[in-house]
C-alpha cells in the first residue's frame, strides 16, 4: 500500500495530482526519478557510492540505504515511472521533528550550463546560501499531542540572518517552542539532541572529517536532514538524534580536490550548533529584536 | 631611500611610471592606498584587526605588522599619495622562494555592486578559484646562483587543474625545479617547509582552527603568502618557513557568521601540501601527463 509520507519538510510532494515520493508500510521511500538527467544521475551516484570501497561505514550510514529502482505508478496518475526505492528515513519515529538544511554557499556545479548557473546563483543570494553558507529547506518541530506541530512556511525560513537561524535551531531543541512567540526557548534538549557523544554535533564533526580528507564527490545542492523524536527522548532517554544526506542529483566528481564548498558551509552550521551548547544565552538580545520577523511558530 | 620591492610576486607593481609600493632599509613596505573606497576599507581593516583584544598572538602574528598611513611620493611620479605603511615581509632574507595564493571559491561580498560581483564571478570561474577553492596569483621559486628563479607569468598560474597545482606545490619544494621539465620534483624541502612543528602546513592547521571559530571578519579576495628561503635551509636547517595573510581591501564584518568562503578554500589547500607530505608519490603519473600545459619552468 502505497501513501504520501507523512513527514516530508521539502522537496516535491505527492497529492492533490502533484507527483512526489511515496513511502509504503515495510519502510520503503519511493522517489520518483528527477526529470532530465538529474534522475538519472541521482540513481548513478547512489549505485557509485555504494559500491564504493573507499567510504567507510561510518560515514554510509549517513546516507539513505538504497535499494535500486522500481517502475512505480506515479503519485500524479501519469502512468509508470522510475522510482528510486530508498530506506524511509523516518520509518519508526511516531512525531519526529525534522530540519531540511540544504549545504553550500553555492549549489550549482561548475560544468552546468549558463542558465542552470544563473537560476541557482540567484536563488543562492536571495536566500542565506551565500551568507551563511547554507539554508533552511524547511522543517517541522513536534510540540504535542495538543498542539501538534510547528511547520513554518518553506519560503519563510530560506533567506534568514544569522540571529534567526540561531533562533530556530534553539526552537527546534525546546519544549515550549509552541507556546508562544515571545517565549526564550528553553533549549531542554539541547544537550541530548546536540551535545553528547551519539549528538548531531558530534556526527557533524564525523562528517566533516571525512569531508576535509574525501576527494571523490562534490555534493551540491544536497541537504543534511536532521532529526530526532522528542517522545521516544521522554520514553527511553535517546531522542534517537540523527542526520542523513539527502538528494544527490547534483553530485559530481571531486577529481582529486576536496568539496571546499559543501566543508564551508558544514562548518558554518557546527558553528551555530555548537554555540548552542556551549554559549545558549550569548545572543538572546540579539535573538528576541529579530526574531518576530520570519521565525514566529505558527 | 625608497625604492621597487624585489620579491613581489602579485598585485601592482611600482616602476616604469606606474604605481605600485615600495620598500626602504629599515624593514617597512609602503603600499599605495587603493582608489574608490578600498584603500580606506584596507586601513579601517589594519586598525581594527590590531585593536581586537580578540585576536590572539598566534593569529596575529600571520599579519604584516601595521604602523598606520603615511603621505608619500608615489612610484608613478603622480605627486603626494597616502600609503599604508607595514612589515616588509620579504626582509631579511637573500633569496625567497614565495608563493602567492588567493582563498576562497568567491572573492566577493554579497554586499558589492552588481558590476564587480559580475567582474569577479566571471574571474572566480575563469581561473581554479571556483573548482580548488583557491587560485595561484604569482609565485617565485629559488633555483641556485646559477639558476637564479623560476617565475612564470601571473596568468599562467591562475587556472590550473588539480594536478597542475600538485606539481607547482612539489616544485616550489624540490632542489631541482630550475633543471628541467621532464625531471620529477625532488621535494627535497618538503619535510622542512611544508612539514614539522613549525613548517607551513602546521601553521596552516593553527589558521584553519581560528577560521573555524572567528565570525568578526570574512576575507574576501585575500591572500596567503608562502615563503621560505632554501639558503636559510641549507645554512641554519631551518629554511624559514612562514605564511601570512595579505590583501584585505575586500575585508567585511562577519557578523556572527564563520568565514565558510576562506575556510573552505584553506581547506582545500591543507588538503594537497598534506598530500605532499604523506602520499608524495601518489600522482606522479597525473602530473607528468598534465603538466607540460602550464607549469613549465621558464
Amino acid at each position: 500500500m502505497l501513501k504520501v509520507p507523512e513527514h516530508q519538510v521539502a522537496g516535491h510532494q505527492a497529492g492533490n495530482g502533484r507527483l512526489g515520493p511515496l513511502v509504503d508500510d515495510s519502510g520503503f521511500f519511493y522517489k520518483p526519478l528527477q526529470s532530465g538527467d538529474r534522475g538519472s544521475h541521482e540513481v548513478a551516484f547512489y549505485t557509485s557510492f555504494f559500491s564504493n570501497a573507499r567510504i567507510p561505514d561510518h560515514i554510509s550510514k549517513f546516507f539513505p540505504k538504497f535499494h535500486g529502482t522500481q517502475l512505480l505508478e506515479a503519485s500524479d496518475g501519469s502512468g509508470l515511472l522510475p522510482h528510486l526505492v530508498l530506506e524511509d528515513l523516518t520509518l519508526g519515529r511516531a512525531n519526529p521533528s525534522i530540519m531540511d538544511i540544504k549545504i553550500g554557499s553555492r549549489t550549482w556545479p561548475p560544468q552546468e550550463s549558463e542558465d542552470y548557473i544563473n537560476k541557482c546563483l540567484q536563488k543562492d543570494r536571495e536566500t542565506s546560501s551565500i551568507t551563511l553558507g547554507f539554508r533552511l529547506s524547511g522543517l517541522q518541530v513536534y510540540g504535542s499531542k495538543e498542539t501538534g506541530y510547528w511547520k513554518p512556511g518553506r519560503k519563510s525560513v530560506q533567506n534568514l540572518s544569522a540571529a534567526e537561524i540561531r533562533s530556530i535551531l534553539k526552537k527546534f531543541v525546546s519544549s515550549n517552542t509552541l507556546d508562544g512567540m515571545d517565549l526564550k526557548p528553553d533549549c531542554s534538549f539541547a544537550s541530548t539532541v546536540y551535545g553528547g557523544s551519539n549528538g548531531i554535533l558530534s556526527q557533524l564533526l564525523d562528517l566533516k572529517a571525512w569531508f576535509e580528507d574525501q576527494t571523490i564527490f562534490h555534493f551540491y545542492s544536497c541537504s543534511i536532514l536532521m532529526m530526532f523524536d522528542k517522545e521516544l527522548a521522554l520514553q527511553e532517554n535517546s531522542p534517537g538524534a540523527v542526520i542523513k544526506l539527502i538528494d544527490f542529483a547534483h553530485v559530481v566528481e571531486g577529481g582529486g580536490v576536496i568539496d571546499h564548498n559543501f566543508l564551508g558551509g558544514l562548518c558554518s552550521l557546527i558553528k551555530f550548533i555548537s554555540e548552542i551548547l556551549t554559549t545558549p544565552d550569548e545572543h538572546i538580545n540579539e535573538v528576541s529584536s529579530n526574531d518576530a520577523k520570519n521565525s514566529v511558530p505558527a
